[in-house]
């Protein structure tokens, strides 16, 4: 098969938090063009198990399909540590996740080697940020500890606020325990707390956003594979696309305000029927 | 079409929430048995359109009718507020959700007429709580709140946290601040925070769980429609059956912890093949 290198890449999540990961992609491959999902009608995915959460990303994919995409990123943590395995090993098409590229990126970034990771229930209980770690890297530790709550937080807008101060101080303290100098945010939506996370972890402990080196990630692959998009330029930037299962509106606005571009398209997708 | 008086009722909920409605059943009309269903796979519907709500919805009223139920009772408030209306014209069983009798409780326990509902985003939005009270009761006046933290305190475990404290005198101040003297908890979840939510609104407001009168209502419609169940007895209790669309057994766990009969029968559905 032929893969059309001025084509689409698929980004899907499980709702908006992606947002964030498609962003990086459009800061530094601004010639890509992003055909991005978010199944808003099924989320959250952080508490669902790895049979649904595999279910759900097919469907997706199939859907990414038929916008004739040339490559996939998963900018789902949850999605991306119970699907991506199996999927990777059933598609024609390169596929990337948001685990790996955070994992490569906190080894770099620890000094003492005791690395922390906070994410969903599934993606903690996945155990797959440790087992990527060690795996090469046996000498470092790494400790994991679920925030089911922090969604919901970011979700009401209270990013800056003594409740979620509190509940972070709470979250965190076993790891802060454990003397990790590097934190893994381990959930697109987390980056959003990253002003207060900083402020209770502390200045000494650095914190990994995902987002930025899986940009970087599919911008070496697409080189590899020699995908890069070589029709749009900086004199026409490339219109993305916007998909959502569920209240598009709402999805625009929300995008509206985290992405650098005009959100102009936004389909809704019955996606129970990929 | 006969019905058979001696079926099963069918509950179905977004989730576990609906299993403190079926619990009430269970108390109140203990020969009947039970068919109940949990949609943990798109869990939670308090965020989500009136269009995918009602979607979802019908999906597992086709599955309850697949069970040869007798009657159904929609114990999940958001789906009472977006689908029950639509549903109850389609369909050829009796139906009730938690809404209407939630009402009627709260209408007789005010006495200065100011009422206070808390609930889902959603279930806010349809404003069919207030729509309902007003149409028979002009006179009172109702003040909706949209608490989308407290079903993720509640799953937390935090039910008597002084976080979940703070966090409901904030969304509890502005009616409070109306003078209500009677609380609707028009969400599944809320009961399991009765405690902490009588402690922050005082003695002096009446909380009002739909899931009792709920209960009352059926027993009635049961009785109206000559549909009482003659089969079970005292001696012999009905054996309710469960179904859930993802993670049974953490459901099944869930379930036998707030139920007070034993959880054997628990059983996966794809429900969207409904």
């Amino acid at each position: 098969m032929t893969i059309d290198r001025n084509a689409p890449i698929g980004v899907f999540d499980s709702g908006v938090g992606g947002l964030t990961v498609a962003r990086e992609i459009m800061r530094n491959l601004p010639n890509e063009k992003i055909v991005y999902f978010g199944d808003t009608a099924r989320v959250p995915y952080g508490s669902k198990s790895r049979n649904t959460v595999l279910r759900y990303s097919r469907q997706i994919v199939r859907f990414l399909k038929t916008q004739n995409v040339k490559a996939i990123v998963i900018a789902c943590n949850t999605a991306s540590a119970l699907a991506l395995d199996t999927i990777e090993q059933e598609l024609d098409l390169p596929i990337i996740g948001v685990v790996k590229p955070g994992a490569s990126m906190a080894v770099k970034a620890t000094r003492n080697n005791r690395i922390g990771v906070i994410a969903t229930q599934s993606t903690i209980m996945s155990n797959l940020y440790p087992t990527l770690i060690q795996e090469r890297h046996p000498e470092i530790t790494v400790f994991g500890k679920a925030c089911p709550l922090f969604v919901p937080l970011v979700e009401e807008g209270w990013t800056r606020d003594p409740v979620t101060e509190e509940i972070a101080g709470r979250y965190l303290k076993e790891l802060m325990d454990k003397d990790i100098d590097t934190l893994i945010l381990g959930c697109t939506h987390y980056p959003l707390l990253r002003h207060l996370l900083q402020g209770v972890v502390g200045e000494h402990v650095t914190l990994v956003n995902p987002a930025y080196e899986t940009a970087q990630a599919l911008k070496r692959l697409l080189r590899e594979l020699d995908l890069e998009n070589i029709e749009n330029s900086e004199l026409q930037l490339p219109e993305h696309q916007f998909y959502a299962s569920d209240a598009v509106e709402k999805f625009r606005d929300y995008a509206a305000g985290i992405l650098p571009c005009e959100v102009r398209s936004t389909e809704l997708v019955a996606i129970e029927n990929y």
